[in-house]
């Protein structure tokens, strides 16, 4: 199917190719025996995409464009410091191939005109002549994805008649700048004459916008922290001294050379490369300044250019009386929760956490803070994260520890990478560990994960009769409870009691004679399978609660698979002896399905709601605990 | 609650204090009556928040720092070209005050040196000297979100001794470029005496962050897209010749002055501003160097920074058989879905769609076409579109129709700015036009609305054997098809018929006796009401389904709102006569309920699965028709 981005490709090609301004670089005779007509325009993305057109296979010599290239070489064979020692990175604002070195500091001005590249092309290390260009080939190539070779002609050429940058050479050596002067200026000589296509320049310049590593060979040709220096000088000096105008034009760190060629570099998007050998009074391709500035301009590329203001990266937040976690509750337990459920809060990241972002989320948590128990920072739909951002989070959890609160991220794919994420890594079904230590940011695969532990807390906290009792008799199961009494005792004997040890599966999907199961202690989890494997976690239930009803009722399979949570007491009604019961006594297996119905309609609810909130932001109107449920129903909530 | 940002600030605060270096102007008396110690750092957000250490409050002039503000009034006077006609934009390698122009293009080399911005101040439109300067300051006061004052005895003291800008002045009017040589030198002595404090500085720096909108006062101080072009010519000249460095060490657009102050943009982030009076060789503050690039590196602010390429920004995809719409459908409409719903396919979009996202998202559509009649693009959780994006998504769009395939757009807060959005807008329970011509790409305000769109499409091209009646008789109702054969003609004597209009609101949340309604015509939807207002959709029911079950069962309130889409008729059992059936043939009110627990358990799988999915990506595994209900239930499917 046909890509649109081809069409603006073609748009730009289309509207820069009229233009035949300019001349071709001939100041060695193989330079000037290219087509000048030839042209063509290669944009390559950071997943090893690439757009083409036009002459874009076409051989022609890297030239300058080698400059950054070699630096970037030098940074990582000698480091920062003693590269800088030798070559400055201003702007000289005087023609590239000028024989002078800045006064005041006795270093070429920078690594994009001849005396710097030389200078970098001296700083190469390696056993001999053959091995450092070796090393430099070897570099190039890795940027470009295949292997490069020398085209010799050109070589034997600009060595033959290259006495300017001889001078520089020695210039150099006289200034201490390089060693052996030959030997820097032979090195560069033969860098300049690598043949590369439209096609390896863009493979290059994405690989620097990938910072550092080829996206289909996933080699590494330069280390990510040098790739910022290098397109920080590419920005102020690579179009020669035109930096200002293609700065303000088209806003990408870019390098140029003789040859045509023009490669320029979107940080963490994409390349361009344009080939077109007609020259400017700079030294710049005219088709090559024309093409990218179109690009820049259609694409929106500059990279000063920002669609809007960054925002907070707080995407929505919610409190556990919002979005309460799947576990169910006692109506005590509910109620605690409804009272006090607004001192958990969650706070849904999303997008990158740039500085930007990421300070706006902490300031704006950390002035609701003094109304909060427990902060769940939930970092499922966050992208990438800076480090920046992850000192602020860590911070703005010490200092909720220091004001007495609780706070947990919710990380499922490891971006804050917490140390001891193993330790605190919570299965949403797992049952967790409620006596970490307060100083501890426990991490959770899930929201609602964490949403269970904010309930945990708060229910520690604030239930003042006592938790959700660990085991009920059958007798007090509110399922038996909603029995007619007169036929209560009858029911209750239809039952078979059983137990399980923690992870035992208790019933698998697809079962369909599991009949319905009363928990009379522990907990149970129901998760459905999912494509992935995993289970898909559905609820936890504890004791008081039950399963089975739906197969039951439809005669059809398990929905999901249930797992003991923690060692289990089971009261279980066989699906053949329940189709007894209907037959013999309706009213009793109706009284008792009208007790699973007020279940059904607030455990709809209590999913509705989450869901709602979790994945959109909306909230929806809670309802009052009489609205949930009449008084015929109710009364059967009573202690036996 | 302490905020980790302030720590950061202040650790860089006072690594830099000790730092005494440098000297305080001096070439007026005015300005050396500074205290060289007064040290202040302030960091303002995009939405107006400044941090602060020091002395921030220290008034000072602004000096060179009005450069960049003159100029962009400049441009927004007389416009880009007829600027950059007699102002260059080269880095110029030469110190600021220099007495000369490009001696090819006989124009300042920049507005950042003095020249240029002699010259920019001669741009200026105004009535006389005076509305010039008012205009001058205005619009800096506008940055600064406060009236700005001159400090009359630096401006006398200036214009008494600066005679090299007079020279300027005077070469500038020889070669044209200023009209009046002393108007414009006498604009440029007063905007340098402005008087600014670094809060001052950084409100102008986050004006200039913010798209030239002050963040507090929302006032717009410059045109968006002349922004770029003024932190353009920041970057490479604005901090004089120094620039390489500070790409390389800070990497922001910057600018400083004489009087102590530096002020630095990250573009769409935040604006830095430092005051510390003492100077190094080049005029900039040496205390103000050295706090940005701690700044920089601490907070990784650094614009050619990445902490990661571009990823695709496609979040998930997922077809109407992994999350079907919330419309329940027929059996027979189910398996065709089942069958052909891969044919139709969501593609959830996250993050900022700048060029790189966004092209490898139309990529990744257009690859999977080919196996598609209908593609949606979900853009809810979009933050940012660029107009690139748009342009690419609209091509994909018409590629799509010329290929024979529908598409269309979930865009619930216009991130795409589609004209004739008021026109194809589809309330999420609306009935919409099935008709709509093939060439447009409607437009919906959720994903559920789109699935619901891609089943009718889907429905009417592969139901070979008619779609669901849109209407059925009592007695062919599947709820009443489920009453014992016996009992069937005396329940069906219990219902009440009703017709409603479209939009009639049926029953209302709370209502405690709306009973068991029958859809025997027409579509039903179901809402919950939200704190927002506007309903959240459960479900849109057809003929030949039900509500208002659990509110029976468990005698408690109707549990959302719920109003006819469409003319439709209803066969009602009271509440009241229900519970009469109860007590007197339970078998019959038992059949009733299994045959409903039958619909719960397929509507919760439905739910559920697609709840996962568009939630977080899981895919449910499906089951299949029998292993959702057993032999007995199905039975009751049969034909009357």
């Amino acid at each position: 199917m046909h890509n649109p981005v081809i069409d603006i490709l073609n748009d730009v090609y289309e509207q820069c190719r009229p233009d035949t301004a300019g001349a071709v670089a001939d100041y060695i005779p193989e330079l000037s025996r290219v087509d000048p007509d030839s042209f063509g325009i290669c944009l390559a993305t950071t997943d090893g995409f690439v757009y083409e057109i036009g002459n874009v296979g076409t051989e022609f010599t890297i030239q300058s464009i080698s400059k950054p290239f070699t630096y970037g070489l030098a940074l990582a064979d000698r480091g920062v410091a003693a590269v800088a020692a030798r070559i400055d990175v201003e702007p000289s604002g005087e023609p590239f191939n000028e024989i002078s070195l800045d006064p005041d500091t006795e270093r070429p001005r920078n690594p994009m005109i001849n005396a710097g590249a030389i200078a970098a092309a001296g700083l190469v290390v390696g056993d001999s002549a053959e091995h450092r260009f070796e090393r430099v080939r070897q570099c190039y190539s890795r940027y470009a994805g295949r292997q490069l070779a020398v085209d010799e002609a050109v070589y034997s050429s600009e060595a033959v008649t290259g006495h300017r940058n001889r001078a520089i050479g020695h210039m150099l050596r006289s200034f201490g700048v390089v060693d052996d002067a030959d030997a820097a200026v032979d090195l560069y000589f033969r860098q300049c004459s690598l043949i590369v296509t439209g096609r390896d320049l863009a493979a290059m310049a994405v690989t620097l916008a990938n910072n550092g590593r080829h996206p289909l060979t996933g080699e590494l040709a330069l280390a990510p922290e040098l790739v910022e220096r290098v397109l920080s000088v590419m920005t102020t000096c690579g179009m020669y001294d035109a930096a200002g105008a293609w700065v303000t034009s088209v806003g990408l760190p870019a390098k140029s050379g003789v040859g045509g060629g023009v490669l320029a570099v979107l940080p963490g998007q994409l390349g361009i490369a344009v080939h077109s050998p007609r020259l400017d009074e700079h030294g710049n391709s005219v088709r090559g300044v024309q093409a990218c500035g179109e690009l820049s301009r259609r694409l929106e590329l500059h990279f000063l250019h920002v669609p809007r203001a960054a925002r907070s990266s707080i995407r929505s937040s919610y409190t556990v009386v919002d979005a309460p976690s799947r576990q169910r509750r006692s109506p005590a337990e509910v109620e605690v929760l409804q009272r006090y459920g607004n001192r958990a809060r969650t706070y849904d990241l999303h997008g990158d956490l740039l500085f930007a972002g990421a300070e706006t989320a902490v300031r704006a948590i950390s002035a609701q803070a003094g109304e909060l128990d427990v902060v769940v920072v939930n970092a499922t739909r966050v992208d990438e994260v800076s480090t920046v951002a992850v000192d602020l989070f860590a911070a703005l959890s010490r200092e909720l520890t220091r004001l007495g609160r609780r706070s947990a991220l919710v990380d499922p794919d490891g971006a804050f990478g917490d140390t001891g994420r193993g330790d605190t890594m919570l299965g949403d079904t797992a049952s967790f560990d409620e006596s970490a230590p307060a100083g501890e940011r426990p991490v959770f695969v899930s929201a609602d994960a964490a949403a269970r532990w904010c309930e945990e807390i708060l229910l520690d906290r604030y239930c003042a009769d006592g938790r959700t009792p660990a085991s009920v008799t059958l007798a007090q199961h509110p399922l038996v409870q909603a029995i007619p009494a007169a036929h209560r005792a009858g029911f209750v004997a239809e039952f078979e009691l059983r137990s399980a040890a923690a992870d035992d599966v208790l019933v698998r999907r697809g079962d369909r004679r599991a009949g319905l199961v009363l928990i009379l202690q522990g907990k149970v989890g129901l998760t459905l399978p999912t494509d992935a494997g995993a289970g898909y976690p559905m609820t936890t239930l504890p004791a008081g609660t039950s399963f089975g009803e739906l197969a039951l009722l439809t005669d059809g399979a398990a929905f999901g698979d249930v797992r003991a949570e923690t060692e289990v007491r089971l009261a279980v009604l066989p699906a053949d002896r329940f189709e007894l019961i209907a037959a013999a006594t309706p009213a009793v297996a109706l009284a008792l399905v009208r007790r699973l119905a007020v279940d059904a309609q607030e455990q709809l609810e209590v999913t509705v709601r989450a869901a709602g909130v979790r994945a959109g932001g909306v909230t929806v109107t809670g309802r009052s605990a009489s609205e949930r449920t009449g008084p015929a129903t109710t009364a059967t909530e009573g202690a036996p």
